[in-house]
């Protein structure tokens, strides 16, 4: 659960010492520190929630007197128009940890919602997962978002599974040597998954002791083709420019997995907005 | 210039221990320590160019020993199938710092990219700045991307303005006691901009002593009345669901400034590859 | 308020890590863990007070569990001799926060009283403002005392306002050209001001924009031309050379503000004393 | 060497953030990051010197490429008037680094200078050292400045080294408990200090095995009395209250070493320039 | 490669902040900072050498201008006796870096000389692996060492790899569920390893669809008899109570990978020297 | 007290950090997060226990709402199998922290154990001490346990006590200068040892001002001579080579502190176990 991450403070404290800094000149001016506010936090378009913990959390870094009450849980779908929930406590802090605290939410909102658009397309046989394709500092909350989606997590970076890429395999000399050279080297707890980009390539993985295969921008024929020839040996992940149009298509190819970078390198933020009103 | 930020080193380090960590299992197990490699980066869409000083950084962070050369500038346009540029020293380094490299280029890009847009269809009288939905941590690289792209930025965070919201003005009770106050509690050298809804604050906020006025989701037309009624006494910024659709008729309505939530919460990541070549 | 400042907590580590670091060797040898005590905080001299909640957080980073009185609040007058507070809880961490509690408050309230003898000199009628001349690292708290001895704060450092000196000028090529520049390059949100060091430069710099005049180390008698030619167009702040001696002719010239660099470059520390009693 | 120590470079980096943080709004405005410059650092008053290598690092930790002159070292008197040094290079740079390193430098300065006036009162055959009276974050840089001005260094912390004050007395029951207990707990690597506050303490003290003893606020008279019941057996400070007026007279009772909390909790920064010019 | 990583500085930093702190009082107050020496490192022993880049990166931290020769490479055999390399440059930098250089080598070369009997004894048919019994704070080093000795590393953490424990296996109800859930949970990219206990959990877990089989604590009759239930399938381990009088034995029975905690956990520290010689 | 420090914290965070890292894939996938579990803590040998509030703190670093119950203090011997303490509450929580925990309290009950047997043998006359011969990072952990065992600390580093060794007598000249220098340079407040590795050094040492002497890798009977000749006039630390087996031999020289190196540098991990239970 992402409220427990040993880095979501550091995270929450990164983004308020960027936002607010040494001071919020308006509220600090303005606001008196004894005024006491509640804020309704609004769904201004349909979508699939990500974040509460990370929008809390902004608000509890500031002070641990505020109260809150939601309505939704993170991966709840909120239709437009409904109050997601709502914040009591000082005005000033409401004020000031604001903005922030929707930046958080209505990115990893963003990331849900398209997610869940990719999943709900895909259909329930296969996965989709995630790519590294993340915004840089963000990726176990962009990662968690795709959770909340529906999707599921490719490796979490580069320590954490092995995925031989052509360059690698240039570099071995042959796949063969690659995949020996990676089985050899790295812990046994990760599996070694192969990218091709030819169905040759495909058996020669397989023999070599791949545990996985990733097609490499191939078009659904191809992929068909790949996945009787994999006779369900080892996992079969179809990546490369899988779009909304497409996914569907690619799912019944019969892959395991569906990568997609677009689900964290662009999704729109989602829409909302907190609704503050002194009391 | 983005290359001597305080804070750009400590963005490059997150990112990379985020993405490689403890290591690049792949890499190191396939990859010889001494091979060579040479990688063209490669611009896969007409895009505007921002981050390459970011770009360099992160393989900089790896080691001292790589070669650059580039042929385009931030801030500059690029044809679809370009080579923006050319890396060429150890292969590994360049496998372990590819998709930190390109993510944040690929942001940044995008942003350039989506701000010229606006910046063209507003035309040259205006000024398009970003706002603070910026992604949590990546403030600094955001509003870069936005002067890349031509646009300009508004504050930085809630330290460096004033900004008095419909919030501030309920606590105040009024806008000529809210206006009174951050005149006395702030330092004199940040502007007092003022959101007004309506015409009838306009006039009070200037009355007030608003050394800006901040036009609120208003219609065009209401915009330019709002701007007979300043009459240039005061900057005029217009704010709140402005698109590439609409732009151009609130850049007619004589208004001073148009800030843009999307181009920083919602840019997509222009199309970057980065083909690697042993050597 | 200081209390609720996202850095007050790594300063008050700073400070403790600096003094106690491993640990209090006498105080760890000596006193028993289970030991009480009670410790009243007295004013050696008349002062005016700043930095409360800084010296109560030193104690509180120590441990949660001590408790305290408080006969005075930040911003007050505290007659020589008389008691400004009690903390009572274990003794072993009142000896080991002590020092570390007594330096920052004793040069906090050594600016908030010099401060305020400025203020005092100066009238009502002109602010009386702090400079970037702090000691590094503890800037926040150096304006804060500033704001509690009744004076107002300068901008906090060079990303909040923008103060254009004879060297921006001479890179410029004129005030105008140099006012015209940071106009362009700086978000709306921030004031332009204008050091000048004659009379001719103020018009000058009034025909180019300036939102503000500071008048470099002038006579008074200088001080109230300039005045006159600005007749109320922008503010004016008299800077250079003040003294407790000159301010008073100075607030007299009829300019806005007056900024002092001693009030945080060369404070003298309050002379207090933590006065601890085993119980 | 202050230039080695391992604090030096976050310290200048802390100081940095503070100022220029974001970025320099004027300068990045304004100066063209071409222009070349060259800066004379000017005493404006007869000084010690302190903090050449902290200067020097602040500008270092901005850009590489800065070019520096010095014709004073750390230690040295400058008459008033005198340059101290020329730097040279990127005009912008310059003009970021000034102030953050003018503030470090006028307070090490400071330091510097009024301890050689105490120095130069007290005689050579006392040691005049400083206290744990210092700015919270910046004590390794008082201290050191305080050795430039020819006085000594007392503990660094409360870690390296140990006084026994009345209420480590009163806690433990007994002197002799105290040192008993001081000489049981804590690494035989460090003396034990015992501050007294009459006579009779004295003999009580060198009898308990003080390695040392401080006279806390007494008479000169009082003190020789205790320098000759100490006869050499152990070293003694004496500390309180100590003025350039009343120096000397403590110097001629006989103690070995005079602690000047004044040193560091009020020095006066000295008055400095820094004259830049375009070339 | 270890002087790659992006922990290595840190790990050097923290441990000088703890060795030499605030500084050396010894060599600061006694060795001419021009003063050059040169130091040999010795064997006093026979051992495999590991943290040579550890070793010349904590000189490296206090001062660039050293100048390094080695005489073996991590992973080599030194003879008792031998000189593994000399350091030359200032003296003082040389003893401040002493015993920081000396504890990280001293360490990591015990691991490494420790594995190295391991795998000696065990034989090339069976992979020595480390376990997550390792120095907090050092993991990454620790790891490094054992490759260096000639072992094999097992996961990094809780993040790189599945093993399913009784705990999990009781918490999920069982075998069956726990590798489900682990399939669907986790990023496909990690093997699923699950610990037994008994034979009949050993098919039960490969029907399960684990990808390796760690057997706790068997007997070397049990685990050949698991061996053969097997019948490669999937990887074996065996863990619990390996020593250097049984590992031969367990290597026997067929397992492909054999855990010791004891690499890590009770390495004892090999006997180095380093002789510095004044210059 | 260890929970105190200041850095304890920051030592448990690191490792956790390196640990559980992203997240426990394991038990996040398998583990409901609202299941509870009880550990039973378990000694299985006889050991010295030192390091439960770190234990402790590692649990309380991921999570405030664990209840603990413990048998034993730290520096209590605990008989094989004897249960120490039990943990209860959320099931995922206690398997996460587990591994980190356990890795701290072994170590550091390891040292404490066999300080204790060291101790033991030397018996009450004799202090024994540690060394800087730590594991870099956890030496605040080290010295605490040592204390634990019945042992004391010498220096904490190269910050709180004067140790000449060879190369700085080289450096120096002189034993008469080296001393000299250091009683100069250095805060009066640390003693002045002096390493010696013959007899007429002994004398040499004591005539030049040395607080103490540290006799290197001598005979007994070389000790006892040396014990002779210092004749209680300073403090007498025997070092090198000091074993289980010679040190009640070296004890009984009548040196006052014997420093043993083994006691940090290569302790045995003792046998602990966590023993979860789902409720």
């Amino acid at each position: 659960m992402i409220e427990n991450s040993l880095f979501l403070n550091r995270l929450i404290r990164t983004a308020l010492e960027e936002d607010l800094g040494p001071g919020d000149l308006t509220t600090d001016a303005i606001v008196d520190p004894a005024a006491k506010g509640r804020a309704v936090l609004l769904a201004r378009e349909s979508l699939v929630l990500a974040g509460l913990p990370v929008f809390r959390g902004v608000f509890n870094f500031l002070s641990p007197d505020l109260g809150f009450e939601f309505y939704f849980e993170d991966g709840g779908t909120v239709p437009a128009g409904e109050k997601i929930g709502v914040i009591s406590g000082a005005l000033g802090t409401i004020l000031k940890g604001e903005r922030t605290a929707l930046n958080f939410l209505q990115r990893m909102s963003g990331i849900a919602t398209l997610t869940r658009r990719y999943v709900d397309k895909a259909g329930s046989k296969v996965k989709v997962v995630d790519t590294r394709k993340t915004v840089p500092g963000l990726r176990i909350l962009d990662k968690y978002a795709v959770r909340m989606g529906g999707g599921f997590n490719h490796r979490l970076g580069l320590f954490d599974g092995i995925l031989i890429k052509d360059n690698h395999i240039a570099a071995a000399g042959s796949v063969r040597r690659a995949v020996s050279l990676a089985k050899k080297g790295a812990p046994h707890t990760v599996r070694v998954e192969v990218e091709v980009e030819d169905l040759t390539a495909v058996e020669e993985a397989i023999q070599a002791g791949a545990d996985a295969i990733l097609l490499d921008n191939m078009s659904p024929q191809m992929m068909k083709e790949a996945v009787a020839i994999v006779a369900d040996r080892v996992e079969i992940e179809a990546s490369g420019n899988i779009t909304l149009e497409n996914i569907e298509e690619v799912a019944k190819t019969g892959v395991n997995i569906i990568s997609v970078g677009a689900l964290t390198h662009s999704p729109r933020a989602v829409d909302l907005s907190l609704e503050v009103i002194k009391t």
